[in-house]
């Protein structure tokens, strides 16, 4: 998926955030302003969004002296959101059948990535909660979701393509109720090589102690989202040999499609008119697409 | 007031919402996401945002071979607040009190402000007109109405600085009301010297047949807003020599900020980070701040 037009101004929004976040003056602001621009100026838009705000993200983090520009506020995501995962655990609980539990846990996880470059401040929780609550009402914009319950009974191993900080507590619930009603699948659990956005790192996988489900690995790269041409060998190798890999987020999607393999399911929000016409579903809607 | 970075993302976006809605090619859209890029990345930022909004068009207009790129969604947003201002003017016909159908009239012509950058078919005109409605009970961010109402009392001329396309046929609504209740005000009615975004120009002021009500000039200006640096010397003898002054919107408050002329009102919602922190009132409140 090559870069679209409508991605620039999103990722140019991220100086004037991050420089608030991180308390940066108004001179360094506007002078990473200025280089982000030039930098999508003149950038080679055959390369995939997640792939050039890889690019931008180091010319901000070199801007402001730090990699994780985002940590406070993924650790405190990773805290909430792991404590709304526990209610949804007790919910699912309660349901009667195997394919009951997969879906609520699928929908729950889905609406996980609602969290998208958000500061704490800007998330009402109470929202939050009621939406993922609501969109187990919800109508999919894509929902494949069937034929991927159907996968998994003959998988032995899944790899997962992590996503967004806070969202990786709901992956970590996801991988959970999927463990008890397939027991023998091995679970990878892929998270960015460094930080990059709001995207998953190891020290996010750390804050929800991702490693009691899964087997936690790092796909080597600095992209929001996985792009084949830029992650490690170890990981690549993995991607191709994994019996399913599930992939979360727009980033994902936007980096592997269209897929080179089969078995191979993205879990989103379509948030952007970019990655809802890619998957021909309505802006907002929640998708799972198999391949 | 300087350029903000959290501007430079609100123009890039312009760039594709202007090549899907005058079905321009993707190679020309992405030339003309560079220029603009370039632009911004060596823009001065001592300038206000209007007048580099007024630099940007340029680029857009001259790669879209169009000056008026808005043309089709302005037309259809007049028709559509001509309406609307209609069945207002019978809630306003109902009241009592000057002072109440003043209120009423300023509110709802506030309200029009929403209108901004908007496609037709991203406009719900039923939830639109309810919130027109809604805001009659909204709790100001700021609020000096009464002392604009006092003002008028004494005001034999208004200069009224006209924003967006929609809301003009409010202006025009709240104008009659104005002259029913000071029936010797004159009213010169302002817009633009040259289409730039969704702000209007003759051809809107002809749209909802504004001189019925006001003398219609222009700015002879191409900024997003009134930059007394760029406009013409009629325009600028009139601004210093009009009794009250009525400013609509953020572009002609982010250009006059701070203003060295008393007897001055800017109305407007404050809709982004930026133009409700210049005048300390929340975002998405009604403003109407005297000077």
């Amino acid at each position: 998926m090559k870069f679209s037009s409508l991605c620039a101004s999103c990722i140019v929004k991220q100086v004037p955030l991050l420089a608030e976040i991180n308390k940066i003056d108004d001179k360094t602001e506007k002078d990473t302003l200025r280089k982000v621009l030039s930098f999508f100026a003149t950038a080679d838009y055959s390369k995939s969004t997640p792939e050039l705000v890889g690019g931008a993200w180091d010319i901000m983090s070199s801007q402001f002296g730090e990699r994780d520009l985002y940590r406070s506020v993924k650790l405190y995501l990773n805290k909430k959101l792991l404590s709304i995962s526990e209610n949804i655990e007790k919910q699912i609980e309660n349901l009667k059948t195997p394919k009951e539990k997969f879906r609520l846990a699928l929908c729950s996880d889905i609406a996980g990535n609602l969290i998208d470059f958000a500061a704490p401040d800007s998330v009402d929780f109470e929202t939050f909660e009621n939406k993922i609550n609501e969109i187990q009402n919800t109508k999919f914009g894509v929902d494949d979701s069937d034929i991927l319950f159907e996968k998994l009974h003959s998988a032995k191993t899944i790899l997962w393509l992590g996503d967004n900080c806070g969202e990786i507590a709901l992956d970590k619930m996801f991988i959970k109720v999927l463990k008890e009603i397939f027991p023998s699948i091995q679970v990878f659990y892929t998270v960015r090589g460094m930080a990059v956005m709001n995207d998953v790192t190891t020290v996010d996988a750390d804050d929800v102690k991702m490693s009691e489900v899964a087997t936690v690995i790092s796909n080597g790269d600095k992209s929001a989202g996985t792009v084949l041409e830029c992650v490690s060998d170890e990981f690549k190798n993995l991607f191709y040999k994994a019996d399913v890999v599930i992939s979360k987020g727009q980033g994902n999607f936007e980096g592997l499609y269209l897929p080179d393999r089969t078995n191979i399911f993205f879990l989103y929000m379509a948030k952007c008119p970019v990655t809802a016409k890619m998957a021909d579903a309505p802006v907002k809607s929640i998708v799972c697409k198999g391949f």
